[in-house]
This record gives structure tokens, sequence and C-alpha cells, in this order.
């Protein structure tokens, strides 16, 4: 799973840097004050039971690289103004709700960005789930209160929030410490006269004059920056404790806020007519997945190792949601499970056919050097230096790369960051995040990590249901161990609607356990288990209702819990670094005149194919309609634009939509059916009769050939572009 | 919108009768009692804002044709219990939940069902979508209270519910009644010695019992059948009236239940951390379109008719969910909302390509005469006579036919049902559904109605949005009326957050209270004005605030509010339906021996091709291999199935899943490279060598040759089948 979550985190309007953070101390160690952790304690305490919560992981260096090398396509400086005015011009997605004001983290995908999705997700398809025969679901997002509580999200998935009593302001507490010890580092820097990072945001500019220039004491600064350096470890009673030790006050009102509180950031609603089945929207695909597994591992005819895979939405109620697409409320995300026998050493029979793509890792130990080097590495040779812990999450780190590339991602902009050891779960084996660099930092798009049998093993124990694989063994071996027998006409109506949880309970009890009841029975004649959720967390059970003996039997299959190798990817985000990816800009940079230009890969781009007659003359339509019909015939999307405007401009926009080719039909075309095709990124055209055009569009669609293999094999047309350069001027 | 609910609407255990229902009245008048109305009264005076709760209406008559009529693709009687056993063996969809024990009204699609999901919505992305050049639209689920308090949902989306007050148990109001009167009748009839329906519902027979067999009075009788006939027309108080007059209580406890209170049956939750935000999870796709509507306008760069389209989930609060994927409380939904400029009479250009289609009518005047006749009528002549109100709405009946058949829907099953007029909504021009005869009756699939500009109406009015097109008049017109201007700087501080409110409520005001708000202002210096959600309902505004006056102007311009045609799927109801059209049984009837087959259509069917070797012999594998990768080039989905058990009983597993294709790998390949093709409908086989084979796949999946025309080209081929039958028996 990969939260759209708390990504620059400023809760305050003045704030204009950049949120620092870095690796993960586990408790209040010293560290230099270039690192922090991206969890706070709460988060932390979350991702003990499944990485809910991870965030990039952005040193200051980071972070300034970031800003510093936020890029087009081209090298150009990235301006983020332009390309956010682009992308609304153009509908590629807009705040939802936006007549009744808006609302925060939430958007509506506009024609061509719902087109990117579907693409995106289209090849995820075809990548993943086709291409390596896995089981796709597709779960309710509605999920009861008890699902939730097992996996752990009712009681951990939470930030940490205070209110300021004036003006009844919600802030998130770590994101208000950061930023008002932020602005008074500002205020000192000023006032010792050091010059002041400059932001790029020119909204957020004008705000900056807030922060007063006071001169800190020097200790009071590096106090200060310890503090921001370690700001994701603190728990909410520790926030509260920085807000007054210094006096922390909301610059809105003067006030102190509140004591922080826990907010859980699921989405609760009711299931039904009843007021008592509280249900949440769910964070995660995931869980649905994990809670068909006996189903799906029977739909494989008992198979190991099989994956399930699940495309849809997730749902987390972000206190201060930010940052467009990054950070949103309601968001898209794949999720795959791949369900492997833990012995074994975790082989893939398909690793030899990845072994040699070479990824670029930054690894755990980089990053406790404080370090941010990177180094490119065969997967192969990661795998057998230890680097990745073992071959299936080896694999699919290297299919992650490949369907990255295959969209389109700038392969420069992209990282593999292995988590530090205390971001991880206990349980979880290695993680490693697929991270993408745009002008908001390193985001992490996807999440791959072996989660071990952990979720499985909840989910079984809660619910007495078998999670397992039966496998034959070649040789049979003997057990000797204590068994439970459950007489169910006695023990059914002792307990009632509980007799599952107390039988649940009495299963997953362990040898000495069951060594110790079975005396308890004989001895008293009864015995007590503790089962969690049941009256008081005691059950009393007579010996009459269940029998536990030592017994030897002789095995022929071996029952395990699979280990589960989880990659997450979020859709939202990867499509958001995907457009600045393949954004740049063409003509008289920083004027008016700079055309932005969107170069997505043909099985990406929204639209392959714009039509466009050279006038509105009626004797054009006949063709519009026939070469319209035909590209569709073969699975090739058109758009005719035969509005008023010139051709030059027609083709501007499309270069804007990311349409890669351009069809004119123009007087000649009546003549002798010729066509002239266009290529979205160098604007060079060919010119050929019918059949050779679409010939030529197919090739380019299916990139079975280039746009130089096409100049290769077509005549070069100059005409249409005096036309665009004329009309333009 | 096609709501998944009320389909058979028993909500107590004993009720075996299908629902009788049929046309509405429009209050109590006496009716025949075999038609009775589908929406009660609280469902009417929804529909009065919008068709929210249509469901199908089946006559009496209807229901019993349906029982008896419910055929497999082949005309054998449908036997649901071995549906629905296969359904749940092959993993089509599962209840949510089952380790927990489920939540009603909640099912995870597996892996087959998830690919027919993605099959359908693909097909009907391309005929719709892209055929088109709709704008599609991907908006947020969780929606804010304010837009659905617009929409009329908040107030009247919503069942009658009332309480057993001993155990506590909650009853739609409509559905007890119904179900106790019939038990009632049932009895009577019993104690007459008539012959009672019988019912296919195995599981619910021994619950029969439970009606007795007592003689009613006469009178009573046909008491009851009225109040039946016309169930769905009584309000909460009217139900609980019957309650109490006919006294009426819960079989299952003795008892009265409680007067019905009113039940909305959206899902609540609150957006972000502040409880004074509540919001919703959508009933429906539509009212995101509406919402951008002026954006979708510009992006189409002002171009009418244009239409946006929608496919995602959408969620309603069922108080009892039954009868599978037929009412459930989290469904797909695709919309389409076509605006159409009001004059002109809908043209539609293409309409002259779909006027030859025919579609099966149950017209208005049939029902209103009690007859569910219908007729076959090409769509060009239905709307030249006015059978159908214009072009628009007729192409896309037309068009709504050919998706269906396109995806495999069994033709002699579909009609398209026209609306009463007190069914639908005052402002509404005329409404279709798309039926589709299933075991459960005759279900609305799709609805298509002309919603005239009732939507972007209100949601304009509350915001002040301009939700309107506006077009260049050839000759310009003079305007003389009374004109409102506010004066920003006194009127802004004045009413503050409300100023947008009050502004809007003045610019929709009619010439008349113009007038009379004119001389107030004049008279008196100030004048009041309604404004709904504003204070006490009035709003004072001084004359120094607004200018109200009488002028002539010239408008080179029109605007106006575009029109709405509305078609709406249901895809689950679909995807059940297509699931019944297509299936059937072969070998002995009524034995064990008899296997299911699902003949869907190649684009539609899970998976396309089924690979298996004669054995587990280690030289088949490299063939498998390279098999299954070509046709992943070609983008045909196949899947191996190297399992040990034997070919008939893989290809039986594959007919169940409705695998249209298998290749069989044996010794002889191994020589000569030569596959036999296997087509599922009629178990024939041909023998060729791989191009050949790959080849015929390829334009059996496209569609562009069938079966026969293979057979005609390729050598047949015997041996598998021996095969089969020996193993099998």
């Amino acid at each position: 799973m990969t939260p759209p979550r708390r990504l620059t985190g400023p809760c305050l309007a003045f704030l204009t840097r950049q949120r620092p953070s870095a690796t993960a101390p586990r408790a209040f160690h010293s560290l230099p004050s270039s690192t922090s952790t991206s969890t706070n304690a709460c988060r932390r305490h979350l991702s003990s039971t499944r990485h809910l919560s991870r965030i990039q992981v952005n040193r200051r260096k980071d972070v300034k690289q970031a800003n510093m090398s936020a890029t087009t396509l081209k090298g150009q400086p990235l301006d983020k103004a332009v390309l956010d005015a682009m992308l609304r011009r153009r509908m590629f997605y807009t705040p939802s709700f936006e007549i009744y004001g808006g609302v925060g983290g939430l958007y509506d995908f506009g024609p061509p960005g719902c087109s990117l999705l579907t693409n995106i997700t289209d090849i995820w398809r075809k990548h993943f789930i086709l291409e390596e025969d896995m089981l796709e679901v597709d779960c309710t997002v509605l999920t009861p209160h008890e699902v939730l509580k097992t996996s752990g999200h009712v009681d951990k998935f939470a930030d940490w929030m205070c209110k300021d009593p004036k003006n009844g302001e919600i802030l998130r507490a770590d994101h208000f410490v950061e930023a008002v010890l932020e602005a008074r580092l500002k205020g000192d820097k000023e006032a010792r006269g050091l010059k002041v990072e400059e932001k790029d945001d020119p909204k957020k500019k004008k705000k900056k004059a807030k922060s007063e220039a006071i001169k800190l004491d020097d200790a009071l600064v590096k106090e200060y920056e310890e503090v921001l350096a370690r700001i994701d470890n603190y728990g909410g009673p520790e926030l509260g404790e920085l807000i007054k030790k210094y006096d922390l006050r909301n610059p809105e009102t003067g006030e102190l806020p509140s004591d922080p509180v826990s907010f859980n950031l699921m989405f609760q609603t009711t299931i039904g007519p009843s007021s008592n089945s509280p249900g949440y929207l769910r964070p995660e695909t995931a869980q649905g997945q994990f809670l068909n597994f006996a189903k799906l591992l029977e739909f494989n005819q008992g198979g190991m190792p099989f994956a399930s895979a699940s495309i849809g939405k997730s749902y987390r109620n972000e206190i201060s949601p930010r940052a467009g697409l990054l950070r949103v409320r309601e968001f898209l995300m794949a999720e795959i499970e791949h369900f492997v026998d833990p012995q074994g050493g975790k082989k893939h029979h398909r690793f030899p056919d990845v072994a040699d793509v070479e990824l670029v890792f930054l690894d755990r130990e980089t990053q406790l050097a404080g370090k941010t080097e990177t180094r490119k590495v065969a997967v192969g040779e990661a795998v057998k230096s230890g680097l990745v812990d073992n071959e299936t999450l080896g694999y699919f780190l290297a299919r992650i790369h490949l369907f990255l590339a295959k969209i389109g991602v700038d392969q420069s902009k992209l990282r593999f960051r292995q988590h530090m050891q205390n971001e991880m779960a206990h349980y979880a084996v290695d993680c490693w995040d697929a991270e993408l660099l745009t002008s908001s930092g390193w985001i992490e798009c996807v999440g791959c990590a072996d989660r071990s049998a952990y979720d499985l093993n909840v989910h079984a124990k809660k619910t007495g249901a078998a999670l397992v694989v039966r496998s034959r063994l070649d040789e049979p071996i003997t057990i000797e161990e204590w068994e439970v027998d459950v007489e169910k006409k006695k023990f059914g109506p002792l307990f009632k609607k509980d007799a599952k949880t107390v039988e649940a309970a009495l299963m997953a009890s362990s040898q000495e356990d069951r060594e110790k009841l079975a005396k308890e029975l004989k001895d008293n004649g009864k015995a007590t288990i503790t089962v969690e959720g049941y009256g008081d967390g005691k059950a009393e059970i007579p010996s009459d209702a269940i029998r536990i003996e030592f017994r030897k039997r002789v095995e022929h299959t071996r029952e395990f819990t699979p280990n589960v190798i989880e990659p997450s990817f979020g859709i939202g985000r990867i499509l958001y670094a995907l457009i600045e990816h393949n954004f740049w800009t063409r003509g008289s940079e920083g004027t008016d005149e700079a055309r932005g230009v969107l170069s997505f890969p043909p099985p990406v781009a929204p639209t392959k194919v714009l039509i466009v007659p050279l006038s509105s003359n009626q004797s054009f339509k006949p063709h519009l309609k026939k070469l319209s019909q035909r590209l569709r015939s073969i699975g090739i999307s058109s758009r005719v634009d035969d509005s008023s405007a010139s051709i030059g401009k027609r083709y501007s926009r499309n270069d804007e939509l990311g349409t890669p080719l351009g069809i004119t039909i123009d007087f000649q075309t009546l003549q002798d059916n010729t066509f002239t095709l266009r290529d979205r990124d160098s604007t060079s055209q060919v010119r050929a009769e019918e059949d050779k055009i679409v010939e030529a569009i197919k090739s380019l669609v299916d990139s079975s050939k280039t746009w130089a293999d096409i100049q290769k094999e077509l005549p070069a047309f100059e005409g249409q572009e005096v036309d665009v350069a004329v009309r333009e001027k």
C-alpha cells in the first residue's frame, strides 16, 4: 500500500520550507540534525503492524537537490505554476465540488486525466496480472469494524491533532510544531543576515514576511534543529510538551493549541439500518485479498506460489491534505499479494528473466551514514550479495522498474530506497520503495515489502479460518504433540455466539498452554483460557466440552502459512510524477510564447491521433469521418478538431494534451488521398497516401517503430509548419 | 442511474412469493388488483426529483411468466441452485468478509467475475465513450452534504422502516405489510383448497408451513388484494395505519412493529477532522458530471451537443439487501449525461445510423391497460410515431440495445419498458428501462431518461454558477427586462459568507419578483427577498447594495440550460443477467452428470483460450510457454492447466468458466508442431499446425469468423473427445 500522505507537511499557511525528514531513529537518541524520520511515534506504532504510513524520506540535502533539480524532460527548469495552469486548462484533474467551494483532498479527473488513469491501469493489468497469471479480485470498499480491528487499523491508523481554542482551527500536531520552529529559525537567519532559501511557489512568497527577524540563542537554534530532525518520532504527549516548553502559538490567533489527541484516519460509517454495525472505507485494498486467501488457493487448484491482485479505490481522512494529487483523501491503488512458501529461500522461477535488469539502489547503510548516494546494480547481483533479501522480492523490484519504464517514467528520476530497520514492522523481512523525483522531492510511488506471514496469521487467529497451504511431503514425518478436540454438542450451547471465538483461541494455543490446560482439566474438571473479545477476557471450559491429549501421529502433508510479498502502487502519484517527467516547453522560454508539451509514450497518451481539417470546408468532412472510423476499427483512439482556430493553435492544444500524432486533411487530400502526419515531439511531418499513413500510425502506437524509422520510409512535408509559424506570430 | 434495489421485496424469511407490482396509480384510486406500483409514496416523492428508486415493474402475470420461463440458453429449465453452486465453485463472486461471518449486500468478485467486469466495462467504454467521443470523467465517491441536499437525496432518498419491540429486528415497512398480508391470503387459499403457487427456491419451501390455513372473509380478501396492489404508494404513516388496522404482527415474535420511520439510504461519514463536515458516499455517479458541466463545455470548446460519461462505484445502504448481485450496497455503475439544446426537437446527427434497429417495446398505454404484450418496432418508426419522445432518446435506446447484444445478452429476454407518467419526475419528458428477463423476473438493468434541465438548474440556483450554454444568434434580438446589479463592495461585507447564497437567490428571481423588488427599493430604500438556507429565510437588502432597473438591450447570443438525456447502466445486474442468459447444461439433465457451460461471446469471456498438455510430461513445457507467450503478444489471454486431472475434467472446468477455446498439446505436437483446437459450445475439434491455429484463434476472438468457418478451413480432429467421454464416465 502506498499512502498518498504527509508529503510536505506544512499545516500553517506561512510555512514556506519543504519539510525536512530523513531516517528514523528508534527513540530519542541524538542524531545528526540532518536526519529525521518520516514516521512520528504514532505512525511508527502503526507501521509496526503494517507499513501504513510511509512517506518519502527526504533528507534536507535531498530536498534542496530536488528543488534545484526540478527539471522538465528537456532539462529546463520546471516552472510549476506554468505546469499547474496547463493541467487545469486542459482538465487533467480539477478540485471536486469546486462550484460548491471545493473539499480539500478530493479531485475529479477530467477527460485526459481519466484516459491516463485508464491507460496506466490497463498497462498495469497486462504487465502484472496477465503476464504473470495473477488472480485478480475486486473486493468491497465498505469494510466492517471487526476486520480492521484485527488488522490493527482501528487502533493504530491515526495522526495527532490539536485545536486552536480561539478560532477552532484543527492543526496536525507534528506539522504545527515543525512550522512554528522553522519560522523561528528563519527569523533567526534573517536577523543574522544569512541567506534564506528561496522557494518556487510564488503564492507562498508573500506570506514569508510573517516570520519575524529575531536572533535566537545559539544553543536554542541547536535545540530547535534537533527537534526538527526527529519531529516524526514524537507521539502526541511529547508534541504537547514541546508546544508548552517552547510556547508555540498559532500565529493566526496567538493562542497555544490544545493537547494533541489521536485522530483515526479511516472514514467511518454504518453498514445497514442498525446503528451497531460500524464500518469503514478501506484504507488499502490488501485486506480483501487476505480474507479471500483460502478461496483463491482453491481456485488456483492448490498451486503455490501464486499472487492475487486488485485495482481499486482506498480512502484516508487526512487532517490537512495538500500537494495536489500527492496527498488526497480518495485515491486509486493497485496492489499485489504474492503468496510464497517461506521455506526454500523464496526463489522465483522467472528470476533469471530479470537478473540482468539494473536498478538504482539507495540502501539502508548509505542512509544510516547520512548519505543519499545511489548505486546501479543488476538485480541478480543485488540478491546474490544480500542487498535485496530474496529472489521473489528482487523479481518484483525489477518488474516494477520495467513497468515504470514502460509507461514513460524518466529513469534518471527513479530510485529504489530501502526501508530502515525501524521503519519496517517487526515481522517484515525487507522493504523497498520505488521513489520518483518531482518538484516536491522524492515521492514514494510504489512500496514493495516482504511482510512474512503476519496478515494471514492475525485473520486466521481471529476467525479460526484455515488460511494455510497443505503440501504433500515426500517423506512422511511422525509428530507427537498436544491436540485439542472440541465436543461441539456441549461447546456450542455453552458459548453460543462466542463459540467460534473461544474455539479459535483454543486452536491458537501453544503446546505449553495445552499441556497446562490438560492438567487443569484433569485436576479441576475445567480449565480457564484467555480469549480476547470474550466477556472479561477469560473463558471457563468444563472437561466434558473439550479433550486435550498428547498424541503421536504420522503426517503425510506439511501445513504452512505462506509469506506475502506485497508490491503496492499509488496510481495517482505515479500519474502525477509521469506528467512532470514528460513535461517540457517549446518556444521562447520564460515568455508567454513558451508552449507546453507532454511527451507521453503513445501507449499512455490519452489520445493517440489528432485529426485536423485545414478549414471548416464541407468537402473535408467525409475524410474526417472515414479516417477516424478506420483508426477506431484498429483500436486507435483519435480526436477530430475542426474548430476555427489555426492549425498551429490546434496542434499546440494537443501538444499540451500529449497527443503524439497529428493528421492534417487539406485540399491536396481531396485530389490524391494523401495526408500529412506530424510528430508531436519534433513537429516534423511526413506526407503519404492513406494506407501508408495508417500503417505508420499503427507501428508508432504499438511501439514497433520510432518516428525516425517513419521519416526514413515516408517523404518529409514542410508546408504546414510554415502555416503554424505564420499564424502563431 | 440504475438502482440495484428492491427487487423481490421479501423482508420476512417465510415469504416465498415473488413481490407483485405493476403500474403506479397516482393516489388511492381503485385499480384492478393485478396492478400495483413499484414506488411507494416515499419513493415516488423521491422520483419526483430524480428517478432514484426505480425498480422493475413486474405484474403478477409477468412474474408468473418469469418463473415458468426461467430457462437456460438452450431452453432447458434453469436450475438456480445448480447455477449458484457453479458460480460459487468457480469464484465468479463470493460474499465479502465470509470468514468473519459476512455482511449483507456486499460481494467480492473473484478472478472470472473480475475479468467479466473488466471486459464488460472495456466494451462499454469503446462502444459509448470512444465511438461517440464522450468526455469521460472520474469523480469522487465522497460527496459533501450540501451537494446531495441540493440534488434532493438528503431529504428524499429514503425507505420506511420499523422495529420489532421484542427482538429489535428491523423490518422494511412495505415489505413487512406485504409479506404478512400475502401469507394470510395464502392461508386463505389453502383453507379453500385452492392450488398455491409453487416456488423454485428449495430453501424457502420449508418455511411455507408458517402460513396457517385460515379462511378469510371474501370482502377482506378483496381488501388485502387491493392493499397489495398499491403497496408501493403508501408512505410511512399509511403503512403504520395498515399495520394497526389489520393487526399485522411479526411472526417471529408475535409483536406489532413500531411506527415506520424514514431511513435515508445513503452511507454517511465525516470528511476531514472536524465533525461539522458531513458527507456521503454517492448514491449515483451523475452529480459529479453535472457539477463539472461548465468545465466540460469549455473542454469541448463550447461545442454542443456533447456527452460526459463515468464508470464507478456507487453506494446505497439497503435495509434488507437480497437476491445476490441484484440488490447490493456497493455496486458499479456506468452513466452517460448527454447535454442537448432543448430547442430544435433534440435531433441526433447519428440517428439515421440506428433508425432501422428493431427494439422490443412495452409502452405506457399497454401497461395502463394491465397488459404486458410487447411489440417490435424500428426505432426510426418509434420516434416518428411519437412512441419515443425524440431522436436523441431513441438513438440511445438503440445504442443500449446494440451494446447489450454485443456482450451476449439473449435478445429474446430483453425489452424496453416505458415509465408511467407518475413513475417519472414531473420535469421528465420520457423514460425507458432496458429490462432483462432472469429467474428473478424482469430486471431493470439500464435506465434511459430525458431529465430536461432539472439537475443543472438546481445546482446553478444553489451555487450561482453559470451552468449554461451561450450560442451565437444568427439575428440579434432586442430584449427589455428587469436587471439586477449587485454593488459588490456594499453587498459583500453586508452578507459576509452568505453573500454568494443571497446573490444567487437574487439572480434566480423572476421578472415579476424583480419588478416588485424595484418598487420596494424605491419606496422604502430597502427590499426583502426570500433566501433558502439564510437566517430565517429572509434577507433585507438596502438600496445602496443593489440596483434593479428595467432596461433594453440587444443580444447577439442566446443563453440556455441544456437538457440531459441520461442512459444509466447497473453493471453488476447486467453481469448477472448475462451469466443466466449464457448458462446451460450438457450431459444427462437433472443428474449429477449434467455439466455447466457458460457460452459467453469471446470478447466478454474471462479467459479466451485454455492450454492443456496431455500429461505432466516435461517435454510439453516449452510448447506451453511459447504458445501462451505468442497469444499474449497478440493480446489474447490464455490460461495453462497442467494439473493432473483428465483432459475432459480440465475442459469441463473451463466450460464452467466460459472459456471459448481450448488447445491440447500432445505427443504429436512434439513431432509436427500441430495442435488441436476445441470449441467450447460444440466440443468439436480441429487440428492444424501452430500458425494456422493461432490465426484461427485470432479471428474467432475478434469475431471476424465463426467456428463453422474454422471447421470449413481446418481438418476435424476426433481424438480428445474420446478421452473426455472415456474418463468422464
